[in-house]
């Protein structure tokens, strides 16, 4: 049994917006409930109901063949292209270079969707949300969920929306993660995978990443062993993890570009603990921000998924992980990520062309690190269309 | 004035050690006071006393010219060599590889001096010793230092043993800081500079990881604005900064070999928020173990002088910087350093050249990280062998 709470958003031309915008958005929502709807998660618990916050961009064809579904990676959520209509200086959707009329993802022929995933704090049901058991917010009492208990949920949602087949699942970096487990979970129900900036498996290094993140938000007395209230939470925590988070997302030499050595004030040094640097600054702000749109155990929660990915425990190897996928694949990375640095994209690349699957890769070179998946500049974009153009055709990738 | 507190260490050879080791060894203290000895400080602050922590191995020759100058590293100290002899299960000091009979830096040749840097909290006036003015340690009230401030206490060192001219400073890491500091401070007062894994100015990235150690630090409630008591530290705080800087001390490569995505308990994955992995194991039992040995305030201030290395800035260009360096270069560094890239080495390296100054360089292949100069299995020790030699037979390096 599913509820709707919202009719699907119409593409509004929006007299603000470039001809290449989806205009204004509509954040929607769907309640999966009863006993068809139990979801029961790798790591034992389960959940009932659950909601799903999503947008939609361009048209369902009627045979519903035109569908893509874009994963959003950590911090993101369903917001991922044009604008609400709320304030004259809003930023456009996360993956806006990417969606839209004669864009890459072209909403012209395309109809996308873009769900916030399982355990998020942005609309579909997480740590934040009201536990129906207690009527009170989950917190720690929320099951842990994997990147597979995530395209569950998506599955879910392509039912509800009548989706037999997906065009494409496309992502970046934890949203790449979705991309590839979807090629696995359900090979018969998508013709494209596009994982970006991603990983088999999250490396020893990015769990050291994020167990630091983590420490920082456990250790701040605010944090309350996970019972913070919403309007106290364990900001300095919180605002830290995302500073290491950015710092890894930009490469040595974009931080060597946009900030170098350059000081906040012209005269340098203060010579003490303040922020006397530019990148200082910037973190700071970066993390200030995050916290005022960020809960601290949803960042507990999904940095953990993140960390459990790992497609070759999962399934014996590689091989075996990806025996059984009939999708042509579209591998992705940056020369300069070293998050997930191109090799992990080539492995995936490697044993895929092993098992004789369809796939082309591209390990596309810019100096934007980890973040160049969110940003304009490179063949990304080009590379994209080209892929889900060759689908269309029905030819090899 | 100078005082002397404990007699030079003897050489002792003890029937534990093998035969390359120094055997023995003891820290030495010297207190430089009186008019000649204020120190004032690039902050605009002023010391006096100092009082010096070192360590020597081997003899000094009667003509005092074969002395070498070794630098520690952020977290290091004087004890660079040999044993203590206070424990059967005790490990040798930071460099052991390097210094000792027939070893690189050869204690039957070379007096070796190993000094704990200015600003530290292991026996060098710092910010845990004890302010004269008012009877506390100084903490937060201790005047800022500088790299520069470092190396002019370590000349004062070397004036109070007789000598004029040093054979060689060496050092990696924010020790090779202080080694490229000499060059410029005396150029006419050492022969040959060593920098290994270092810089010639602190990154951006290299600033930002810092701020977020201190950061973690500055958060932590028992920091309390540095007014902390010994036994009741902001041991959270100091652990989680060490945590990333473990992180960068070793290479994506180097993490996957140690302990890839392998669990603490063999079960697997425990779905909460323990130590499930082996490298989240290493860092909590590293930053456990800096706990006990180091101290908040001092990373602090050590950590901001590191920020604050920049030759270039000083000097107008690093050309003009080495201008007026006397001395013969070997700068190393490593394949998979990516806290002091290869390319801020091969930086030195180009403008030495552009000035005529002798120089070599080597890149060495290295999967191990910035961590790679502190340990075995690769080519420092037969290069810095190599160009000690060079030195004593007075030809081009």
């Amino acid at each position: 049994m599913t509820h709707k709470h919202a009719s699907p958003a119409a593409r509004v031309a929006s007299t603000d917006s470039p001809d290449s915008s989806v205009g204004q958005v509509e954040l929607q929502f769907v309640t999966f409930d009863g006993p068809d709807h139990v979801l029961n998660l790798d790591g034992g618990g389960s959940l009932s109901p659950v909601q799903v916050a999503y947008e939609t961009y361009g048209e369902l064809s009627e045979s519903k063949d035109n569908a893509i579904l874009v994963c959003h990676a950590l911090s993101g959520d369903a917001h991922a292209a044009g604008y609400y209509g709320h304030s004259p200086d809003e930023k456009p959707g996360w993956w806006d270079i990417l969606i839209g009329p004669g864009k890459p993802l072209d909403t012209d022929h395309y109809f996308v969707i873009s769900p916030n995933f399982l355990g998020s704090c942005n609309g579909t049901t997480g740590p934040t949300s009201i536990d129906p058991g207690t009527e009170q917010p989950y917190g720690l009492s929320f099951p842990f969920f994997t990147i597979r208990d995530m395209v569950e949920v998506q599955r879910w949602l392509i039912d509800h929306l009548g989706i037999d087949t997906l065009s494409a699942v496309i992502g970046g970096s934890m949203g790449g993660m979705q991309a590839l487990q979807w090629a696995i979970s359900y090979p018969e129900r998508v013709r494209g995978i596009i994982p970006i900036a991603t990983t088999s498996r999250m490396s020893a290094q990015g769990i050291a990443l994020n167990e630091v993140g983590r420490q920082a938000i456990l250790s701040d007395p605010k944090w309350l062993e996970g019972r913070y209230l919403k309007d106290d939470p364990p900001a300095r925590g919180l605002a830290i993890a995302r500073m290491i988070g950015h710092i890894t997302y930009l490469s040595e030499e974009s931080m060597h570009q946009k900030f170098g050595r350059r000081f906040v004030n012209g005269d340098g040094r203060s010579f003490n603990f303040s922020k006397d640097f530019q990148v200082e600054s910037y973190l700071h702000h970066q993390g200030d921000k995050f916290v005022r749109r960020f809960d601290a155990n949803t960042y507990l929660y999904i940095s953990r998924a993140m960390d459990y990915f790992d497609l070759e425990t999962d399934h014996g190897s590689l091989e075996a992980a990806f025996s059984q996928c009939l999708s042509s694949f579209l591998v992705l990375s940056f020369t300069s990520d070293w998050l997930f640095p191109a090799q992990q994209s080539a492995e995936i690349v490697r044993v895929l062309r092993k098992l004789g699957k369809e796939v082309s890769y591209c390990n596309i070179g810019s100096d934007q690190g980890h973040d160049a998946f969110l940003l304009p500049g490179h063949r990304m974009g080009d590379l994209v269309s080209g892929f889900l153009e060759r689908l269309r055709e029905g030819g090899a990738p």
